[in-house]
Formats: C-alpha cells, sequence, structure tokens
C-alpha cells in the first residue's frame, strides 16, 4: 500500500449562498482518498460507517481503486453525520449538528495488507485513534497528520503525543495560533515544528499555505476563484493532493514538500468548485497538470531586468 | 523629475504593544517619497505643512536628495497630526485623533520643474486634490493612485472620477470589497478595473499582494517576520517602492509591474521593524536586493520533477 487513509466517513448536510444539500456523502477520509488516487494506485482507506450506509457510496471509492477493506460496517449503528451552514463571505462556518454515532467508539484496525504503507495519512480525528492507527503500521517512510481546534481545545497532552510521532503537520493558520498559543505565524510554526514535526504547512484558505521545514520557508499562491459553491473538504482534498503527490515523487526531500503544498492546493481549488465531492468525481490529473500550471504562472517573479 | 509625488506629511502619535511614540514625522508622502529614492535620483514632493514643522524634518528630506520645492508652508498654520494604537495582531488599527489643519485649505501647487514627471504618484488624500495635481501635469507616462475607506464613503462620485484618469490603483483587500461592492476579490478587482486603471494592486498585509493586469493575476507573497513593531507607513513604502522600481526600470511592461510588487514588498517588509520611518533611514539599496532575493525564494516552485 502507498498510502494509509484513517478518517471520517459521512453523511453531510450543508448549505451555503449557492444552494443546499442533505446527506450527502462526505468526511475526511473520503476527500482525502479521492484526492490522492490522482497520483498513485494504491490507497487504502481505514473508517468506520453504520449500517444505513448505501453500498453504492462503498462502491464509488472501490470503483475508483481506493482499497476499502479498511471500513468497518457497524451493521446496528448509524454513519457519522455533520450539518453545517456557510455564509456569504464563506470564510466562516457555523456547524448545525454532530452526530458522532459509530465513530464515538471507532476502534480502528489496519488490515495486514495496508501495515507496510509509506505514507500514513491521519485525518482529522481524536489524537488517540490516530496514534492506534500509527502504531499498526511497521515503518512509514512519512507520517502525516491534520488536526482541528476541537482536539486542540479538548485534548491537548494526547494530542501533543500524537504530534511527537508525526514527520508532517497540514492544519489552518487559526489552528496553528491557538495551538502554539502565538499570534506571530513564524514564531508559531517554530513552536509547533519544537513539538515534533518536522515540516508544517500552514493553511490560509484564501491566502494560500505556508511550508515550514529545516530549508526555511516556502509561499504558495491561493487559485483565484471567481466561484466557490462549497467549502467542505476543501482541507482534506489539499490533504490528499499533498500526499498523493509525495506518493508518487517516491522522496522525502523538501523540493517534493513544495510541489505537493502546490499540487494539494490545486486538487482543493477544484474541490469547492461544487458542493460535496462531486468534482472531485469528474476532474482527471490532466485537469490538476493544468491548474498547477497556472499556480507557477500567478507565482512567477520575474527575472531581474538585465538593463537595471 | 522622474517621479511627483502629492500625498501628507505628518505628525503621527503611535501606540503598539511594542512601545509608543509621540510627535514624530510621518505622513504618506514622507514612507513614499524616502521609498522612491532608493530607486532613482529625482523625487519631488508636494505636500503642505504648518510653522510648527521643524526645518530638521525638511531637511531629513532634502538631505536625502528629495526635492522639496513643492512643499508648501503655512506660517500661521498647524501641521495635520494623526493618532493611533495598534492592538495585539497589529492587523487593525484604532484612530484616536486626526487634527486635517492646514490640510483642509490644502490647494497644491506643482512647480514647474516637476510638470514633465514621468509618474505621478496620487498618495492617499481626497481625491479632488489627487485630480488637481494630475491635471497640472503634462502627460505622465504612468498615473498611480492610493486611497482609502473614507473617501469611498464619503466622496464616492469624486473618486470615480479620479480612477477614471489613472493607469494604476493600489489599495488593500478590505478597501477593493467596499470600492467594488463585492466580496469576491477576484470579481471585485474586474469591477474595479471597469472604473479606470488597467493595473490594480491589492495589498493583503501579512498574506501578500496581487497584481490584477490585461495578462492575467500575479500573487507576491509577503515576507515573513518574526518582529513587526509598528506597522504605520507600511503601505506608503511599498507604493513608494513600486513606483520607485517601475521609474528605475524604465517601461511600463506588465512584467515591470509584478517586480514592482515585490519591491514594493520588500521596502514595506523593512518599514514596519522599526517605529515610524526609521528603518527606511537605516537601510540601503543592497539590503532591499537582498529582501527580494529573498522573496523569489520563498515563492520559488520547483520545477517538475523528470521522474515523474
Amino acid at each position: 500500500m502507498q498510502i494509509i487513509v484513517v478518517g471520517t466517513v459521512a453523511f453531510d448536510s450543508i448549505e451555503t449562498p449557492f444552494g443546499a444539500v442533505d446527506k450527502i456523502l462526505g468526511g475526511s477520509a473520503v476527500y482525502i482518498t479521492l484526492s490522492a488516487r490522482f497520483f498513485c494506485e494504491n490507497v487504502g482507506l481505514v473508517a468506520v460507517v453504520g449500517g444505513d450506509f448505501p453500498d453504492e457510496n462503498v462502491s464509488l471509492l472501490s470503483d475508483r481503486g481506493i482499497d476499502v477493506d479498511g471500513l468497518q460496517v457497524v451493521p446496528d449503528g448509524e454513519t457519522f453525520f455533520w450539518a453545517g451552514k456557510y455564509h456569504y463571505d464563506l470564510n466562516d462556518r457555523e456547524t448545525l449538528a454532530t452526530h458522532l454515532n459509530v465513530l464515538s467508539d471507532f476502534d480502528p484496525v489496519v488490515p495486514e495488507k495496508y501495515v507496510d504503507g509509506s505514507i500514513v495519512c491521519l485525518g482529522n480525528l481524536e489524537p488517540g485513534i490516530q496514534r492506534n492507527v500509527l502504531s499498526q503500521t511497521r515503518a512509514p517512510r512519512i507520517a502525516i497528520m491534520d488536526t482541528m481546534n476541537f482536539w486542540i481545545d479538548q485534548t491537548p497532552e494526547s494530542l501533543v503525543e500524537t504530534l511527537a510521532l508525526v514527520d508532517c503537520l497540514i492544519i489552518n493558520d487559526s489552528e496553528a495560533r491557538q495551538l502554539a498559543d502565538e499570534p506571530n505565524l513564524v514564531k508559531a510554526a517554530a513552536r509547533i515544528r519544537n513539538m515534533g514535526p518536522k515540516s508544517l504547512v500552514i493553511k490560509k484558505g484564501e491566502h494560500g499555505a505556508l511550508l515550514f521545514s529545516d530549508q526555511g520557508i516556502f509561499s504558495a499562491p491561493a487559485y483565484p476563484l471567481e466561484d466557490i459553491h462549497d467549502p467542505t473538504g476543501a482541507g482534506d482534498s489539499f490533504m490528499g493532493g499533498f500526499v498523493g503527490y509525495l506518493a508518487a515523487r517516491g522522496d522525502a526531500s523538501v523540493d517534493s514538500f513544495k510541489s505537493a503544498v502546490v499540487y494539494g492546493s490545486a486538487v482543493a481549488s477544484f474541490c469547492v468548485e461544487k458542493f460535496g465531492p462531486q468534482r472531485l468525481l469528474e476532474i482527471t490529473s490532466a485537469d490538476i497538470e493544468r491548474r498547477v500550471d497556472d499556480f507557477r504562472a500567478l507565482a512567477h517573479i520575474p527575472a531581474p531586468a538585465s538593463a537595471f
């Protein structure tokens, strides 16, 4: 297995100024695996759903070549449900409902055929579950995690324990400030890297993303989108594109991480164009490559003028 | 004259979490001319001060080769005064006092030796005063303006009239959204460019800057600063570096505008390192060039891997 992904598989109800959808397929592991799959063949999913989860949703993933042997089904349980609403500026979202359901007793089991996976991708989950998954793998080349404000608030000690075990953390700017208790992002990044992850990606939404590593800082632009229909899954699509690119590239150099940030940004920029994971089901690798070219053009600083 | 700058010359009292200063030299025209002067010899100032303005402040500018023949002195008037306070996150500032004083009757006179200036730089002022200055020049190669939320609110018709006359507008992101009445920056930029300025620079503070032109969008990163002592003058230093670079480069190509955004960002990144214009009095052109190199490294996306 090239990539092992643990995360949520969910039903999402989403409202934005551009429309609303009810109980569609969602969850971090869905967005991550769909996005990673553009880059490499072997992506395995570790997650849990209830007996209410339709077979066609499982097929949607397996038909695309995602290994679903790590997807547990709890026949008498209900699938994790999230409902949220985005307002006009699309930056802040309001959570209307969170029903953990089967997620509250989730005891992940990594299938034997996954345990030699070279990249372990820990989607946003309770930090103890993230460690549990990591401990079931043998010696991943890269361990990458996400987290959120809820775990920073509620389980800080457990979070710090998981952070110490990973190579890379991907979070957004407000989470980075909260985790480090420091408003300046450069200082916050230094503190977080001292907690464990040698590489840190800070996502800034419409302002792009920053990569902090031993070789300093890399700043990736955001793709300037005119029509954002639904930001749900953007962060997870970023993570999927990021780990997918790294797996395909096959090395853990800082240059690979920089490019991975751009590929992650490219996939995320598609994700938000339609509701839920819909757009990820339409695009091709060629679309992603074209958008990466757009990112290059966008960020290109002209060479110094010879006459100057 | 290569660059004509109209703007305010002021006394500023500034409080930030890192200290406070009382009635120091400030004003948009001071920051713009000091910053532009790093790049070209001939920078002329059009502004007004009161009889309370000390000779040593005038000398500070003229000693650095800034032409002050366009600086009016109203002997029985008082110099424009601004007092402001920045809070911990340094993004929002609170205006504690604004005394227009001699600025309220400012009738700018462009000295004859300035009127053939190739770049006219209209600092943030009442839009009618900006047009007045522009009308006194013969045929500048580039006319560039700044504005602020106050004029967008209070004198929208006059502002639109000035916008129609300039080649380039430099504003921040919240002002762009307000001016266009549109939260999406890409759409807002299209609307503003339809009002006149073919080139539009949107400054996003710690998130860098965007250039919108006939050749699409260019995204410049921000310099990741650990210690920002005083954001006062950052926007004006950006404008000064921007116009200074354009004047030195001597052409109005999109590539020149892109580089100008980076040079403007570099000068602004120095400005905020100390209170008031202090840091601009210490650095050299070589310091600016080194920081521009840092910007290049920061934004450089590695070439595609050949093996991929």
